[in-house]
């Protein structure tokens, strides 16, 4: 037991372990030791030796199951400030009459590093570990990750004003952005990983995607961007450059295992063999396609081919929340509807895309996603001795169908406890929350 | 104001009001006075005149939003003992393998009882105030409630072991029964109002329904029934009577306003329209239709029809939870999707459905379903001072689409204050979760 020469930094001790590893493992009553931010060992406790392992912190989990943190491979956090402000409408009349000129008054660098302060605070709360983002004034999001011990991947956001008239020094000017961006994060803060999102295909110009893409791959960053959300883009690319909109990505060879392409809800069957076959990951987001409208990703045929697909919660303009527990809820119930089989998406494979899932999706699975000796040490404890989740005969059907973000007890990322018994540790939330009133009283003034 | 004249019970003030009133007015720093189980008066603070009021109890409600307790149309709600003990599985199997074999072991009046409390124990943390049940033993959900404090509707369960034999001797012993179950609970006890539930079409024999309808009619109580849930239920409907469900149960003349239809997922045009033209209530349970792939209620037309439209959880078995919150977020963004339009089913409307509708399902409507003066007093309280709940912008949205049954902070009904602060004030819910836990070790055991 050489794992006991140095003392530990966490010592978890007692509940139930969903490893969420290869083999499915449920461990009662586990010992997991935490040193370093990584996860040291992971057993079957054997009481008397507990002493031995010296850990500075002992964290009791008698009635609760310990898994990974979760994985929210898509949001706009910052978009927190406009939680509420335009609902129920049609989808241009909420994006061109709402979101679009809230952003153009509202969107700065302060604004920006104070929503992702509440949202990370959001995602604390409520089970995520790790959130994948993209917007503007993206640097802001990565401090504010940096500041509470959340893991991020930050995508700075690039849309074209009008995609028809981009001219090359533009060009010039978002690849010298887009480096600069990138050259900013790696190594210093090794928990946040950069990346270059590109808002759409019909929001950005095929020199723009070349371009983006090119300086993401250089880098060996990913490269985020929306695909296929609505029938209405389908018919737009088509339209504009002749091709669907899987296949416009492919013909600019903006496509490979380092691109995440986020909703995927109007492809046939030749785009998810062309998905399949580049490598590219997808991030569902169930609950924002659902409110707006948009359309049912075809997520059963997805995996069928083999497509590493993990969920997001879009930003909450579209959703109106962070909770991941309800993307799992509503994907494992939304597709059995659909599909009119009560069989497919099963608690074990929707837990599987929020944890491991995403982990692959963001090219993170080699450090996150599991609770597997060596890996970073990302995980929640749920406390499980509530009525909703009484009695248990199966802690995956629990996690899917019956838990909240609000089981969530104690959130630890890399090591270190981000939330206890409900409280944040990182971050002082009454001054974040005032904060965010303040800009919406601004918000709501100019509406 | 001669609302002064006797001490109040409980006062209610500061915070903001979601009446859910005719006028839907949103009345900031209100006073709620409440005495003898009613809403006493319902006015703007005017702080100087508060210790007028002599209340017992004072509650402040800074911060948060009160509006009308939540009314679940449809469970049953013993079946949290089943909860998570087979999810993901074809219809038939689960119903035929799993869930029917289950019961005929398990369910007995102590395990009713016990399920019960767990499941109005639930419900009241979630910001329940009245139930709908229909389940076997159903005396002691009507025990469990009234014990607890919690408003119920109580139907007594009813199904043909087999349909194309039932004798008039059975007819005659079911008569006795309903009659019998009918009596006990009238006056004695006035927040239980029993009623009586058929399972469904496809399960009771003609005979049966018209006779349980005949009972529920003379005693003037709701007559709960399972309606048109599958495709196949509607095609064996119309292979064994020569009718689809609707305008079978139409032939027996068992449909009137007091007849609470549930599910109602496949409905053609006929049908709508005779429900409507009779007055038949509908409970919709999206989140269990979607689990069990079972279909997706036309709701947009039963409301456009003029329908009363209730929400419902259904049984845990089924869910798996009895969070109302859950099933209003469901509500509003299933059916955005399948009619591919963001604009309906906007979170007012839902919202009105799982209050004033449902009160108007269950015949209550005079009783409940808004903070009005004269009415019962059935509201809860929801804390919004939350990162998941900051900024506000617009209360009706955050309770439809971003807060969760664990927001609730205080639930009152009749009056009677039954949860505050999280904590339950009506029952001692550690014994009656270890009471489940023990009955599921059995239940486990025998699968």
């Amino acid at each position: 037991m050489n794992h006991c020469s140095a003392p530990l930094d966490i010592l978890i001790q007692g509940g139930r372990l969903l490893s969420l590893a290869e083999d499915k493992a449920i461990i009662e009553d586990p010992l997991i030791g935490i040193r370093d931010g990584e996860i040291i060992f992971v057993e079957k406790a054997h009481a008397p030796l507990v002493s031995l392992y010296a850990p500075k912190e002992i964290i009791h989990a008698e009635g609760s199951v310990i898994l990974p943190g979760l994985i929210n491979t898509h949001t706009h956090v910052p978009m927190v400030c406009f939680r509420g402000l335009a609902d129920d409408l049609p989808l241009m009349d909420w994006l061109h009459k709402h979101i679009f000129p809230a952003e153009r008054k509202h969107v700065n660098r302060e604004m920006v590093y104070a929503g992702a302060m509440l949202g990370i605070a959001e995602m604390l709360l409520s089970g995520t570990t790790t959130f994948c983002d993209g917007y503007f004034f993206e640097s802001s999001v990565g401090r504010a990750a940096h500041e509470s011990g959340m893991r991020c991947v930050a995508g700075m956001g690039f849309l074209d004003e009008d995609v028809e008239s981009v001219m090359e020094g533009q060009i010039e000017r978002l690849r010298r952005t887009a480096e600069k961006f990138l050259g900013k994060w790696v190594p210093a803060k090794p928990m946040i990983t950069p990346a270059l999102f590109c808002h759409s295909p019909y929001t950005c110009a095929p020199q723009t995607l070349r371009t983006v893409k090119e300086v993401a791959r250089r880098h060996g960053v990913p490269f985020l961007i929306h695909v296929a959300e609505t029938r209405d883009e389908r018919a737009m690319i088509k339209d504009r450059y002749g091709y669907t909109p899987v296949n416009y990505l492919n013909s600019l060879g903006v496509l490979d295992g380092m691109t995440v392409a986020v909703h995927c809800n109007w492809l046939d069957a030749g785009e998810i063999a062309c998905l399949a076959a580049k490598g590219v990951k997808v991030s569902h987001n169930p609950q924002s396609n659902m409110k707006l409208a948009a359309g049912v990703a075809p997520i059963p045929d997805l995996l069928a081919a083999g497509i590493d697909v993990g969920l997001g919660t879009d930003g909450c303009a579209s959703n109106n929340d962070h909770d991941m527990f309800g993307e799992m809820d509503s994907t494992a119930k939304l597709h059995k509807v659909i599909k009119r089989d009560p069989s497919i998406m099963d608690a074990p494979t929707v837990l599987t895309m929020a944890t491991m899932g995403g982990a692959r999706v963001l090219g993170l699975d080699r450090l996150i996603g599991s609770i597997e000796v060596g890996k970073k040490a990302d995980l929640i404890i749920v406390g499980l001795n509530k009525p909703h989740l009484t009695p248990v005969y199966n802690i995956c059907s629990h996690l899917v169908y019956a838990a909240s973000g609000a089981d969530v007890q104690t959130s630890i990322i890399n090591g270190k406890i981000v939330m206890q018994d409900r409280r944040l540790l990182t971050m002082d939330l009454e001054e974040v929350m005032d904060k965010i009133t303040r800009i919406s009283v601004d918000i709501k003034l100019s509406c």
